[in-house]
């Protein structure tokens, strides 16, 4: 069935009330029933969950093949826990058939794609897919498609019931002997633990797994021990110098510089910007210079930003120190600077994936956004755009809080490039839909600005401001004058992947590349 | 049936799965499914949740013939939100067959005993049953037996779907215009949400009434707003000063301030007494001053409390303050003084009746309580302790923490005196057991000491310590000679409450009261 972003989804895959993309609105005020959480009662008074391995905490979790497992990615590239909790059951436990949920996916977790070929591991539901696991998934070697979701439809998916997780294996910088755990506070801090705190009210099972045991009470904490069954210390959970990462840092590239002034230069132009406004950009270069841009405007004006939303960098923090932010509303810290920020000033909060972007409960933050500034590897004429295949079609990248943002902000500006090497970022029709057009409002590229045709109100915000924009087929245009038109790809038949719109719906599927035959 | 309390439960009773109370552990390792809830979702962008009416709100939310709706009692006998609700569904909106599902009941809401009398409220779900509301139930006036629960208890009945709530009205003391609400902030602040904030993950529907809309976003907030539908702004939530009542206060009666002494110096006695301890007290007089008490042998000792849990008073943060205990783990605040040290202090917590005291989760605070100091209405020679009704057998108590703590700690002392007026508190068999005496390890009176035959090891510690103790038989002796014998209660059949075990079993049940013939 054709949806409302021209994707056609296999009818097979709409089963269980399944449907296709609507729109970015049609799910508004449907009554979902979320999932019964099953729990064993502790009525003994009790001193410790401490379990000597992860294998024994597993054991005692009840791991069995064909089980799901999740785990939380806030160490980013730096994560030792993913690939220990698949190591174990694996290896060490021997099981098979088993489904990954993880809020991310990449080369921290490499291992999961052996056992994806050995196949081992059966079922992938992710936000990102990085690295090898993306190859094999592309290449056709996972038993089912898997399932991508943005970080709002995540928790969305958990309540619903539709991911129903076994066993949460989920990182922690500190604990107590009850498993009260923190992402700050140990040898590998991270900040915020909003990736891992939903899944401990949803999994059957809990086990946090940290490097630092501290004395109880560990409070505040992000999860409580109340949703925890067990607690394992290990050496290391992961290497937290490895967590900021090239796209998480701050640019120095002229060209991405310029977009940046732009796309502030669009923002201050637009009705929104006045005092108290909201804000995020994602963690892509161009998008976190925004922040520098976006200061000299305040400033001008006189006008300060109520909260800061999503991932944060030390870019944000910055401007709440200097008084310019008044909240910081925190999923994920992209750097050092943000990890010992949070917690410690008062204006700087840990949010959960639901409170930050989970179309499923009754109002997450990303609804009362007024702009967020993000990045594309393709954005097409219908503003539609994709963040999770490369230009071959090989799955390489994250939605994460992207389709959320978008949909929920008044104003979504995608900055990028128009080519990238030799490949137009802008083009006709994007590989994947992983963004819908209807939530896109504004492009910003190096060689132009175009607004979609359906906010009219912010042409004239940008005309009346002396900006000038272009429409978005002329860009295309331009692009495909600069590097060709590329081929299209060829594909076989096979969904590899599900894209997963943040309401439920069904936005896209990946297919199997066609293998080159030369 | 008779139970593990000797108390004879109807059969009748013992539907759906109930169960009669079968000793403190009973039901430890079961498993239990979580009630399903349902959920309205959000999608749009959205401004604000403000509704300019409580009873505009209940309209929005469907409210109807038949419906259970809960609120907490934060604010104690200054409490205007759980009259305002009931008054609103029964005068404004004309609604009948009501359930009330509160965490506790007394003067405030007095005009629940009028809707009680006039059939509109019909089920009554609640801790405490203090005031009018308590002699009409005594009276028989209620359609439906009222279910008394402890602090734990109520949030386990809520998970087990016992307690469908259909709308909370939740009092805040501040709250943003989409529901972040708070329990200080605001010109009737009342410190800990802790009894609310639970409520509001398994209502259909949940109501922030406020008197103090502060700017979104509401940070950190006690209740979240993506679990919260609409936001009432009324002029006062309640006053603010009537939080503190007379049981609240520190005593300067020399016969407490003995029996406090004696009960600190049992706590000294025992082996758990060591650094990192923790410690529960109870509001009444007698237990508040073993804080005064305890400081003197900690000092002595030279050792800390890792954490004081439960309701809150300012002679705790004191301590705190003093730098004697680490950790405050808060669920109400009793007085002015509490109220503005939470939030304040790094160590004071708010925490959740479910992390508090919830037997049906993974591990609540209770299970790791060292000791718990309480007062009773009546303890009987089995150590049954009752603190709901009264020597003539009307409801007007509170079972509160008390069972969860008793049965959770390693230590449980009750602090009474031998009779109050003409009554004697230590008695043959207590009118309504509330406490099981499977929980309760030590009696201080101002009569003497007992300790518990199940626990021959305090027994023990107190004779090594050199500190007398007597049967409790001899206790119950001495009572009588001092005050006679009382006379038997005369019941009708009529079940007019059933109580509840913190683990969701049948403790009692108190039937109507025989008016009096002359």
């Amino acid at each position: 069935m054709i949806n409302a972003v021209k994707r056609d989804i296999p009818d097979y895959l709409l089963k269980n009330g399944k449907e296709v993309y609507q729109g970015k609105n049609h799910m508004d005020g449907k009554f979902v029933r979320k999932a019964s959480v099953r729990n064993r009662m502790c009525v003994k008074s009790q001193e410790s969950k401490i379990v000597p391995s992860l294998k024994e905490a597993f054991v005692q979790c009840g791991a069995h093949d064909g089980m799901t497992f999740s785990f939380h990615t806030e160490l980013r590239n730096g994560d030792y826990v993913g690939a220990m909790a698949a190591r174990t059951l694996v290896e060490e436990l021997g099981l098979k058939d088993l489904t990954v949920a993880a809020t991310s996916l990449g080369q921290a977790q490499d291992v999961i794609a052996d056992y994806i070929e050995e196949g081992k591991i059966v079922g992938v539901q992710t936000s990102g897919v990085r690295g090898r696991i993306g190859e094999v998934i592309s290449e056709g070697k996972l038993a089912t498609p898997a399932v991508i979701r943005s970080h709002g439809g995540r928790p969305r998916a958990v309540e619903a019931g539709e991911v129903h997780i076994d066993v949460a294996v989920l990182a922690a910088a500190s604990s107590d002997c009850c498993g009260n755990a923190s992402g700050v506070g140990g040898k590998n801090n991270f900040g915020s633990m909003g990736f891992g705190s939903h899944d401990s009210h949803y999994a059957d099972y809990t086990i946090i797994v940290t490097d630092t045991l501290v004395p109880f009470p560990n409070l505040p904490s992000s999860v409580s021990a109340i949703d925890v069954d067990a607690v394992v210390v290990v050496e290391n959970i992961g290497d937290a110098n490895l967590i900021s990462t090239k796209e998480a840092r701050m640019t120095d590239n002229p060209r991405e510089l310029m977009m940046a002034e732009h796309a502030a230069s669009v923002i201050a132009a637009t009705p929104y910007f006045k005092d108290g406004f909201s804000f995020q950009t994602g963690v892509g270069g161009p998008s976190l210079a925004v922040n520098r841009f976006l200061e000299e405007h305040m400033r001008e004006k006189g006008i300060t930003m109520s909260f800061a939303l999503g991932g944060t960098s030390k870019s944000v923090c910055d401007l709440m120190d200097k008084g310019l932010v008044r909240h910081i509303l925190d999923t994920q810290d992209f750097d050092e600077g943000a990890i010992r920020h949070i917690f410690s000033k008062p204006g700087h909060h840990e949010i959960s994936l639901s409170e930050y972007a989970n179309a499923g409960n009754k109002g997450a933050y990303v609804n009362k956004l007024d702009y967020v500034v993000l990045s594309a590897l393709e954005i097409d004429t219908d503003f539609n755009v994709n963040v999770i295949t490369g230009s071959d079609g090989v799955l390489r990248g994250a939605p994460g809080g992207h389709p959320d943002t978008a949909a929920g902000s008044k104003c979504c500006i995608i900055v990028t490039p128009l080519t990238r090497g030799r490949m137009a970022t802008v083009c006709e029709k994007v590989v994947t839909v992983t963004t819908p057009g209807d939530c896109v409002d504004v492009l910003v590229t190096d060689y132009g600005i175009a607004v979609n045709p359906l906010r009219p109100d912010l042409a004239k915000c940008l005309d009346d401001a002396g900006i000038a924009h272009v429409g978005i087929n002329a860009l295309k245009e331009k692009a495909y004058s600069l590097v060709g038109r590329p081929d299209d790809l060829k594909w076989e038949d096979k969904v590899v992947a599900i894209v997963e719109s943040r309401d439920g719906t069904l936005l896209d599927v990946v297919r199997k590349i066609k293998p080159v035959t030369v």
